[in-house]
């Protein structure tokens, strides 16, 4: 098994995923690369974040520069730098989101490149084909979402969709050293979460990404149909969260049994100078910050905190500068990946009850549904 | 004296400018950072490219943030987080040269922000002001230079105002630690460039700007006009010949007594995908790059080529991620300062001139005027 369970604390999990590029020491949350880059930043940046497992996009890459152009360059590895472990989104959500004309049958889904308008077609063996070429550590299987609020009608005829192209993937040759993990989806209904959690968890996959949820549902609903999956998917493996979230939201994930996490949040938002600090979010746009000496954070370790003042970020944001974007985001990105390990390391303690009752309090989050 | 004349041969010099920051090598390639950043690159990162010294512009800076912002921050090195010698340009290039209403009279110039279209006034008075706020090791006087092809009439107007603001420049109070440098002007007209060197270099400065060259004039015509000044400028301080520029310019001023550069050319390209190779020029844009493994450029030291593919990079670009920008502009930067670095090695060997010959040929220069 490439997973091993080192100790549970309430419904929460500390681990260990072995893949062909490291030890991804779980929880973790993965800086999200869809572009082959973690927008701004070198390999050696996110590395220093703390960083073992970084996410890539198949949807993205196989529209450009394209997956088998990568595996004639060497991988994805080799073309974009990085040394850790990376986990390849299958491009479903893409496919089913972005706003291009898609037909979805049972065979794959057509649908037009954002890019050229070009016609393409995902199947589930294109996509396992396509994560071949990127040579991924970790492959994830090509799945149907539905976007909130999608009748349960709609939800289990993409449900058993996914379950059938879960099937096909797993059935795809075996790549040698790359895991896979399915989907499990179910729209925002709780038996057929639980059913597309029961059907799935008996494929021999090497974890299970649970899809579809945080697309706008309230969050108490998106807390307990994770609870509901978690709760029926093998304790033996691991779970990922697909595209979620906020601090707030890592943190009740773990408690409810997630391992791994992704999302675009904190680059996203440092774009616009949008700051996560353990005070809450700050916009250094605020006229507030403009003779402010202190750091982005006062107990942040990241380089940003270290070497430079939120006058200096707030200057660079209102200047255009980008350095502005990049060091906002080695702070955000830092302060996530922080916030999991800390957390991490208190599970099997007995001391994480505490540590999570104190970070709710830190986070103001709201209290559990 | 701040500055040692170590070595001369040919046309060429060899020195170092002692600054309250640290010394510098000359001649120098200094990187831009107009608003306190170069652009993209964190100061470490600055000082990796071999940079002892970098610019920043007064223009900007006293628009935004604000030079007594500044300095209640500490000043511009503790701002910035740059330990190195910087060089604040006087901002007369810029009140003369943007698109904005100015109106010149022999006390300054009143002109209208380019942020907010708020009068400014600029005096020589208050543009050492705001350079002893910002606490650069080397300000520049205030001048005005004339656009090409201005009538000689024109030139000698502004030739005549710049002498006067540079005498009202040295009878503001000095900075302790802080070096002055004069300009000097003159047009497109010899004698006028004659009389401005005759006139500055009179002058108890610490080094001397050539101002107002490459402003769309013949190269040829610039390169006569340099001579015939750095002939006449004092051969104990420094000349900077400022806004220049590309690699043929830095090795044609240096043989005509130039010791120190700043350009925003590998920095401004760069963001193009423009990239400056020992083969040419080259745009990573053209599909030609598209699965080229090498680096930027084969013979490079720096960051970008020792990790990065150029068909990496060509993708950074066609998918507009700013890594690409970044890497570009440590390739670009490092490749200047790197080809000055090694011409100053050169001079006192008595093999400056074939290496001149060999540069020439390398980098494909228009035979000398």
């Amino acid at each position: 098994m490439s997973f091993e369970l080192l100790a549970e604390e309430g419904g929460a999990r500390r681990g260990r995923l072995h893949t062909a590029h490291g030890v991804i020491d779980t929880p973790a949350f993965m800086p999200v690369g869809t572009q082959a880059s973690v927008k701004a930043l070198t390999p050696e940046e996110v590395r220093e974040l703390g960083a073992q497992v970084l996410l890539a996009n198949t949807y993205h890459l196989a529209l450009r520069p394209g997956a088998e152009r990568i595996a004639r360059l060497g991988g994805l590895h080799r073309f974009m730098g990085w040394d850790g472990a990376i986990l390849t989104d299958s491009g479903g959500f893409q496919v089913f989101s972005l706003d291009h004309l898609v037909k979805v049958g049972d065979q794959g889904a057509t649908f037009r490149s954002h890019l050229d308008g070009s016609e393409q077609v995902f199947t589930p063996e294109s996509v396992m084909a396509i994560q071949r070429d990127l040579g991924s550590d970790i492959a994830m299987v090509f799945d149907q979402p539905v976007s909130w609020p999608a009748p349960a009608e709609m939800a289990r005829t993409a449900m058993e969709r996914t379950h059938s192209w879960a099937a096909r993937c797993l059935a795809a040759e075996a790549v040698p050293g790359q895991l896979r993990f399915g989907i499990v989806q179910g729209g925002f209904d709780e038996d057929l979460r639980r059913e597309s959690a029961e059907v799935l968890g008996q494929q021999p996959f090497d974890g299970f990404g649970v899809g579809g949820l945080s697309l706008g549902e309230p969050k108490s609903l998106t807390y307990r149909l994770l609870s509901l999956q978690t709760a029926i998917l093998p304790r033996d493996r691991p779970r990922y969260l697909m595209g979620v979230g906020t601090p707030g939201d890592l943190v009740e994930a773990i408690a409810r049994g997630i391992d791994m996490f992704d999302c675009v949040l904190p680059t996203r938002i440092a774009r616009n100078g949008s700051i996560l600090t353990r005070g809450g979010r700050i916009n250094l746009r605020n006229r507030q910050f403009i003779e402010d000496a202190g750091p982005l954070d006062g107990g942040c370790d990241c380089y940003t905190c270290q070497r430079f003042s939120r006058a200096y970020l707030r200057h660079l944001f209102m200047a255009g500068e980008i350095l502005g974007h990049r060091l906002a985001s080695i702070h955000n990105l830092r302060l996530l990946v922080r916030l999991v390990a800390e957390v991490r390391e208190k599970i099997g303690t007995g001391g994480l009850g505490q540590a999570m009752t104190s970070l709710r309090d830190e986070w103001a989050l709201a209290p559990l549904p």
